[in-house]
C-alpha cells in the first residue's frame, strides 16, 4: 500500500486501545474467563475427543478478537483436519463468556491484514479460510453461544450447520453500522440460505439477531434452550462420527456442488471489505467507536448494534 | 398487434366498469379514501422525509389499481432515486385502507401495455420497473397493509425487505387463478426467495397469504403487530439512513451478484403474461370477473383468490 | 458388472430376508393392511378422480419398498400423465399405515437396478424418474403420512408441493446412517428448497424429521394436523383443477427455469449411492440392519434412523 493512503487502523493509537476509565472490571472479565486468559498460547484450542470427532474452541478472552494471528492458527488448524484420515466431525464453539466471536481486530495495523501471503486456495487468507472450512471433507457443526458478530458470523456461515443457544446466542453482522461492507462473504452465502429479503436486512440493517429470530430466518438451523444446546450438538457429532467417512464425504460433496459460493465471491467480499474500511466514513465511525470503547469488554461491545447507529457526522 | 387477435381488455366493455348496484358505499371508500380519491394528480406520492429517507405512497383509491399512468409515474420515481446523491432508504407503503395494491389495471387496452416504449433495461416498462428496483443503490423496504396482490406482490417482492402487518395484510399472486401467467416476475423471485415447494404453491395455488403464513413461508421477512409495523419500519429505515451510503452499496452490489434472477427470466415472465392472458381461457375467467366486481371496491376484490375458483366453463 | 466386485445386495441372503421372530404380528400388519398386500397386481394406483384431478396412491405394504419393479410402475405412471391432455393436477400418498414409503429396496440383487434400460432423459429410471416428475406440466401435490424415508422423501421432493401430517408425517434420508450416499437426487435439492446448513443436517444427520420441523425447516410446505390433512389437500387439489391448464403449465415452466438443478446433478447423485453402496463399509452395515430387520415390519423400520446409529464396527 501507498503511504499517502489512508488507513482505517493505522490512525487508531495504542493510546485509544487502553482501557477506559469504569470498564476495569467489565461483566466478561469473570475468574473464569481471566484464567483462560492466562493460557496465552491457545488461543483456539483443538481437542480430539476421539479420532472421528474433534472440537475447535475459540478461548482468546474478553472478547475472541481475531485478527492475522488467529486466522494464522485457524489455518493451521484446517490444515490438520484436511490432512487427517480419521477425522469426520469438528464442533467449533467458545470458552468465552458472552462471546462466540465479537468481530475482526479493528485495532492492529491494516497492513498486517493486508500483506498475509495467500493461502492454498490463492485467495486471502480469510476468504481463503471460510472458502476451506466450508470443502472440509469432515462435516463441521457451529455451537453458537454469546455474539458471533462480524467475522463470528462469517466462520459459523463457513461451517456446514449452526446450532444456537435460544436464550445466549446473538448473531450479526454490524459492519455497515460502522462505514465499511463485511469482508469473510457473507454477501455470497446469506441470500443463498435465507433469501434475499431477510440477507438484505441483516447485512445492512446490520442488527442483532437472537436465537429465536436468527431460527425463523434460516440464520441457523434451530435455536435451542441454553440448558439443552451442548447435549444436542455432542449428541448430533458423535452420530455422525459413527457414520462411515466416505459416506459422508461422498454426500457432501455433493451438496457443497449445489450450493457453496463461487470462490469469486468470495474474493469479491474480501476486497469489499479492504477498500470501504478504508474510505474516511469508515475511519471516522470506527474511530468512533474505539474512543467509546471497541475492543474492550463493556457496555460498546455487548450492544454493539445499536452503538454503531448513534454516530453522527 | 394485429387486429384478428383477439385482446383480453378490449373486449371489456365500459359498461361492465360501472359500479354495480349495491356496491355504491363500499367499506373501500371511507372519507379518507373518498379525499385522497380527490388529489387524483398524485396517485403515487414521493416524500422526502430526509436527503436520505424517502418514501412511496401508493395512494390511488379505492383499490391502488396500477396499469400504465402509475408504471409510467414509478419509472419517473425510480429515475429520480437513481439520480439523487444523497438518498439511502426508501420505504414503499400505502396510504388506501384495505389495500397495498389490488392488481394490474385490466380494464384499459391491452395496447396501452403492450405498446409502451422499452426502459432503460431494454426491457418492457413492467418488467424494466422490477428490475430497477432491485438494483438501486438504495435500499428499499416495503411496509405491507392490506391486499398486495398481482403486481403489488410483485412490487414487494422487488423491494429489498418486506414487513407486513400481522392483521392486515394479505399478499397473493392471484392471477392463474384468473387464466394467465404472472406478468411482473414472481416465477422469477419466490422460488429463489422461498424454496420451490412453496413458490409453486402461491403461484399456481394461487391463494391468499396471510401476515403470518407469509412470514412461516419467507414470502416476507416479517410479520408484526399492525400497531408496531410503522414504528418498526421507520426506526429500521432510520438507521440505515445513519449509515454510510457507500458501504450500503457496495454490500447490497454483491448481495445483488449473489441473489437477483437474470433479467431473461424477468423478460420471459412478461412475456408468458401478455401472452397467456390473451388467449380465450383468460378472456373469459377475465370477463366473468369482470361482470361480477372486478376493479370496483367490494367483496370480488377483498375476496378474489377464493371468487376465481368459482369460474365454471 | 464384474464378477469380482462386492455387491451389496447380492450378499444379502434369502434365509436372513426371513422374518425374525417376535416380528411375526407387527403394528403395520393390521387386517386394512393384509387386505391391501393381496391386491398385489396394484401396488402403485392411479385413481382419476375428474379427467383433471389424478392421484397415485403407494399400497405396497407393509411398508412400501419401492424396487425396480415399481420404478417401472411409476414410469408407466408418468408416461400417462405426459401423454394426457387434461390432467392438471396430480396427489400422490400412501394407502400402508404408518408409511408413506419405508425406502429403496436394498434385498433385491444389485443389477436388477444397475441393469435397468435408461429412461427418457437418458438417465438410470430412478433419477430418470425423479426428473420426469419435476418437469410434468401437471402440478404435483405429496400428502405425507408416516415414514417418507430415502426414495420415499425423494419422490416427495421431486414432486411440485409437500403438506405433512403433522402428528404422523416422518420424513428423512437415512442413508448416510446406513453407509451409503442417497441416489434420487436430495443432495441436488434439499440446498436449494432449505438451504446449505438444514440440507446437510438432514443428510448428514441422516435424523427424522416429524411434520412441525420439517415445515420450520421448509422440507415441507406446510404440517396440518392429521384430521385436516386430507380436506386440505384435496381442497388444493379441486382447487388447481378448477384452473385453467395453460396458464398452470407457463408458470409452471418459468419456476422450474428458476429452481429445478441440472438433470446432472441428478445423475451425478445416482452414480454415487450405486458407488457407495457397493463399498464393504455400506455392505457391513446393510448386512447387520437386514440381521435386525430390514425391510420387514416392525421395531428396526420404525426407527431407522435411530437404529442406524447403534453399529459397531
Amino acid at each position: 500500500m501507498n503511504r499517502p493512503k489512508m488507513m482505517a487502523w493505522l490512525l487508531v493509537s495504542a493510546a485509544l486501545a487502553a482501557p477506559a476509565p469504569g470498564l476495569t472490571a467489565p461483566v466478561e472479565s469473570s475468574p473464569a474467563a481471566q484464567a483462560q486468559a492466562q493460557s496465552a498460547t491457545s488461543p483456539i484450542r483443538l481437542t480430539r475427543h476421539t479420532p472421528a470427532f474433534w472440537r475447535v474452541t475459540f478461548s482468546n478472552p474478553p472478547l475472541n478478537i481475531t485478527g492475522p494471528a488467529e486466522i494464522r492458527r485457524l489455518a493451521q488448524i484446517v490444515d490438520q483436519i484436511e490432512a487427517d484420515a480419521s477425522v469426520k466431525v469438528v464442533v467449533f464453539d467458545s470458552a468465552v463468556p458472552g462471546y462466540f466471536m465479537a468481530h475482526y481486530d479493528l485495532l492492529k495495523p491494516l497492513e498486517d491484514s493486508t500483506g498475509m501471503a495467500p493461502g492454498p486456495t490463492g485467495l486471502h487468507p480469510v476468504p481463503d479460510l471460510m472458502v476451506r472450512i466450508a470443502r472440509l471433507k469432515a462435516v463441521t457443526i457451529s455451537s453458537i453461544r454469546g455474539r458471533a458478530s462480524g467475522i463470528g458470523s462469517e466462520i459459523v456461515l463457513a461451517t456446514d450447520m449452526r446450532f444456537a443457544s435460544r436464550e445466549r446466542a446473538v448473531l450479526s453482522q454490524f459492519e455497515v453500522g460502522a462505514g465499511f461492507a463485511p469482508g469473510g462473504g457473507p454477501m455470497a452465502r446469506l441470500p443463498r440460505l435465507v433469501g434475499r429479503g431477510r440477507a438484505l436486512e441483516i447485512l445492512i440493517g446490520a442488527d442483532a439477531f437472537g436465537g429465536d429470530l436468527a431460527e425463523r430466518y434460516g440464520y441457523v438451523n434451530r435455536a435451542l434452550p441454553d440448558a439443552d444446546l451442548d447435549a444436542f450438538v455432542d449428541g448430533l457429532a458423535t452420530r455422525i462420527a459413527s457414520f462411515d467417512r466416505q459416506a459422508i464425504a461422498d454426500t457432501k460433496r455433493l451438496v457443497d456442488q449445489a450450493s457453496l459460493p463461487p470462490d469469486q465471491e468470495m474474493r469479491a467480499g474480501w476486497d469489499a471489505f479492504i477498500t470501504s474500511v478504508q474510505r474516511p466514513a469508515a475511519q471516522a465511525r470506527v474511530q468512533a467507536l474505539v474512543a467509546r470503547g471497541l475492543q474492550q469488554p463493556g457496555e460498546l461491545e455487548r450492544d454493539l448494534n445499536q452503538q454503531t447507529a448513534k454516530y453522527r457526522e
